[in-house]
């Protein structure tokens, strides 16, 4: 027997919306909503992506993240490509259901294609009078290699 | 004296975005880039919001988190009127610099207009069989009075 198709609820006041346990996601304009992938034990940000109504539910079916790219404009199975998919093991919306915590296991060396374990490499050097502002790396070594991992595909 | 002005890089090539320490944060084609708000301490989030140039620059200037209200269209100061500020102790971006992740002191009673100290306080159930999918609250309690808090403002 195959599971039941899941379905999204549809909310009209903004009480329900905030205090009811219906998940009705609000999408954008363009149909979006944002994803923040944590990694479920350390609770480091890994990176933010969107999801379109599609790419929701398929993550909800299958149980690893599923985004919308939008410089391809298609479904985005995370980790088709490079093998590092997101497992997921929790996820959490927002009061008024516009933007989406996602806490995976990650699987494989990372989750940026530029081959380091979070997209979230660089912080803002705050108060040190460079102009423009300054970035210094938080972690620069690479995890994987992405011309390896990526390459003929 | 006064401290000089803050400004952000430009840049033209992705290469240079990845990899270069110039902040050169890219702003959507409404001119906003999602912040998400995450306590210093715990790491927990709290709070997905997004941020115009100017409120960016105020971040950086402040050291406190000002957002851009996309429902008044107008600069938010988080805190003005709760008087629950997010002290700034680190930002963060991503690869491409279209997103940014704001770790905060959280000053006050909380992150959530509802009263609670972070606005994801519902997680989805996930393979509970129901239809539409179903959340649960993870922490349900106010840690303020939003009625007492927002009165008269």
């Amino acid at each position: 027997m195959n599971n039941p198709v899941i379905t999204l609820g549809e909310y009209s006041d903004k009480a329900s919306l905030e205090e009811k346990c219906v998940m009705a996601p609000k999408f954008d304009d363009n149909g979006l909503i944002p994803a923040v992938a944590m990694d479920a034990e350390t609770k480091e940000p890994l990176m933010l992506a969107y999801m379109n109504k599609q790419s929701l539910l398929m993550t909800l079916e299958l149980g690893e993240a599923v985004y919308y790219s939008r410089s391809r404009q298609e479904i985005w199975h995370k980790g088709a490509t490079s093998g590092h998919t997101q497992k997921v093991k929790e996820i959490r919306t927002d009061c008024d259901q516009d933007a989406l915590i996602i806490y995976v296991e990650q699987l494989g060396a990372g989750a940026c294609h530029t081959g380091r374990n979070s997209c979230f490499y660089r912080k803002v050097n705050l108060d040190d009078g460079k102009n423009p502002a300054a970035l210094s790396f938080t972690k620069s070594e690479l995890t994987f290699d992405p011309n390896i991992v990526y390459r003929n595909k």
